[in-house]
């Protein structure tokens, strides 16, 4: 009799119907024979809604106090959960982070776990209890409530699945598993039996909300396996492991996934003539805390100035902070004003992901090429290649690179 | 300095305008100099939504989750009025049951108060900080929250008044005092300035919904004086106080108040023959926690038996409980079916109130007699009358009694 950790997300408990899905999802667990703790997310549209209160009496209001607020989505969706539990006969038992000892440091709004008290998880284990788990909240040493932030439920209920030894965390959500591409752009794109965590980790740090990266990083850390599944259909979904995995090492294939991301922006700095300006750049961007990516930089000769060398710079950056890049980039050139600057908007990112891609980055090219598919900007590292393209030849880019890595759904 | 304790209502509450208006009501507070902690109940209409979704999900939900539910209620209320005070500049913390200790038994939704730990409470206070606690919640031995039944914020409220030593707890609600008389009703009727627990005690257990009798109670037994406000209006109120209390003893009037009633039926039991019969009523009812009141009982002869004591039985019980009642005396009637069975539907209880009233008997029979107002049957007790009237007699009893009382306002 094994511990299943089981987290669901908003949208599966968006409705009371929904919450009814998951009781019988979960006394299908508990039928198999094992111990059971669940952890919820908020119902779906319900922090908003708190959040819409908080923001018309304050636009800047305060985190101690936005936590207090937020937590209660959770504590609803727990205790709802837990009386149509015990409703259908069997005995559950809803629970708060500060009744199970979930300690965080005091950052409301994106605290993070230090320890998890078990006894009380043990105890009601031991008289047979479903175990339902606020998700998403913690409180630090002086009992205040914390939130852990985006993605917080996955943190927590990889957390409590560590502290009780579980056998495995399964993330319940509203997609059935991790495809080797996103089967809206790429119809023949297959799901995964089995991906690695640093696979899962490139792919969530590329946009694939699936999974939050802390929770993925908690659990590479402690060897613990998540599985992502649906609570909407059935199916084993996927399953996240370590390298070391012997299902992985069965089942790995050197390339896994084709992602692609669509929201970036490509900055072109040309006429630049020392490094010091290009550290101007980037301290100004970082100041306000601006994320770039994809940075390359070459040489190339003035034509019309004698053995002088001039660098052409490009990088991305996310397009919500495109604006506020653009007035800082202006500010640089008042004290630079040869700097010539052009933004590119309309782009796409395709990343290639797996750990053999290294090895690869010949078929990427050769693959892109031959579909006369320009390539902006590359960066690449252990287990993954991304190119810029334009945006408006992603689908053929996405289709031709799954088709040449046999990533195709066989049929 | 003093600490005042205020309690605000769910109407007061009701909606992000009233929170704010709830908050500049505590920075007035504030600015006379006072520390300020404050009990809020839930938005009003929160409770019965959430209570909806339980008894969606099951028509008995579990005690213990059905309390882990409603206790959000007023988490979301203390977090928004922290919000929108520090949105002001005023520094404040919301606090939970858990956060400050609130031990309370394990009788989850009518659960009583053990005992609070002050020290959170004051350490906030030296901070000069607002503190925001969440009414009618407290937490158990082993860290389970309870409610505390129908009043419980007044309940909340009292109790930490005692613990902090405040010098007052003001209750906040949507009427602005305790009136000689229910105003819809005898628009002279005027507000009271200042009257006896007793008093108040007795007004409540007549229906008078300002103040829970367990509240009134409490302040009764640790002499903490209550002040009745409205939260819509500024006026000051209605002091509730112990009788040796000067500034009662100083304003006290033999007479403070008279009470109406309309949710009683009468019941009226003929041909009795012995006190078993009686007892056999009683216990009927008894077992079925059938609440009686105004119990009077008389003999009469039978004219066609010799010398044969005839006992007629009358008394009252609530409306809620008719259907119920009648069934149950059916029973009754079974095994003594000579017992003839009356009930009277229509009738009005009249209490008058107050210290003197012991002396005044002759005075409600005469004022009634003078508008020929039947009086079916009359309960006193050390600060009260109560009759029972037809309710078509309603009005003209209930102000000749305020009038005869000389309680009517002076223009």
């Amino acid at each position: 009799m094994a511990i299943i950790v089981q987290k669901y997300g908003g949208t599966s408990v968006g409705s009371l119907s929904r919450i009814e899905a998951v009781a019988a999802n979960i006394i299908k667990t508990r039928q198999q024979g094992h111990q059971v703790v669940v952890v919820l997310s908020a119902m779906s549209g319900e922090t908003n809604r708190l959040l819409d209160m908080a923001y018309a009496l304050d636009k800047q209001p305060s985190n101690r106090e936005l936590d207090m607020l937020l937590a209660t989505g959770e504590q609803t969706s727990i205790a709802l959960l837990a009386i149509a539990l015990i409703q259908r006969g069997y005995s559950a038992v809803s629970l708060l982070a500060h009744q199970i000892g979930i300690l965080t440091d005091n950052h409301f709004g994106r605290a993070r776990i230090k320890s998890i008290d078990n006894k009380r998880l043990l105890q009601s284990l031991e008289q047979e209890q479903i175990v339902i788990v606020a998700g998403f909240q913690g409180v630090d040493i002086e009992k205040n409530i914390t939130t852990l932030g985006r993605g917080g439920s996955d943190t927590s209920a990889v957390a409590i699945a560590v502290t009780l030894g579980a056998s495995e965390c399964q993330i319940f959500t509203d997609v059935d598993g991790i495809y080797t591409a996103d089967p809206r752009v790429v119809p023949t794109a297959k799901k995964l039996d089995c991906i690695s965590f640093d696979e899962m980790l490139v792919m969530a740090s590329l946009g694939a909300k699936v999974l939050h990266n802390r929770s993925v990083e908690y659990a590479m850390q402690h060897n613990l396996p998540i599985r992502v599944l649906s609570s909407f259909s059935s199916g084993n979904g996927t399953q996240v492991v370590n390298q070391n995995n012997e299902e992985w090492l069965m089942k790995r294939q050197n390339i896994s996934s084709v992602v692609h991301q669509q929201q970036e922006v490509m900055i072109n700095i040309n006429k630049i003539t020392s490094n010091i300006e290009i550290a101007a750049i980037f301290s100004t961007l970082a100041k306000e805390s601006i994320e770039v990516d994809m940075i390359n930089q070459s040489f190339y000769s003035a034509q019309d100035e004698d053995a002088a060398q001039l660098i052409c710079l490009s990088f991305t950056i996310h397009k919500r902070d495109q604006h506020k890049v653009t007035t800082l980039l202006e500010k640089v050139t008042q004290t630079h004003p040869l700097l010539e600057i052009n933004l590119v908007e309309n782009i796409a990112k395709l990343s290639v992901i797996g750990v053999g891609v290294t090895s690869q980055v010949g078929l990427v090219f050769s693959t892109l090429a031959q579909k006369n598919i320009t390539i902006s900007l590359i960066s690449s590292s252990e287990i993954q290649i991304s190119v810029i393209i334009n945006e408006i030849d992603l689908i053929e880019g996405l289709t031709a690179l799954h088709n040449a890595f046999n990533l195709t759904l066989l049929t």
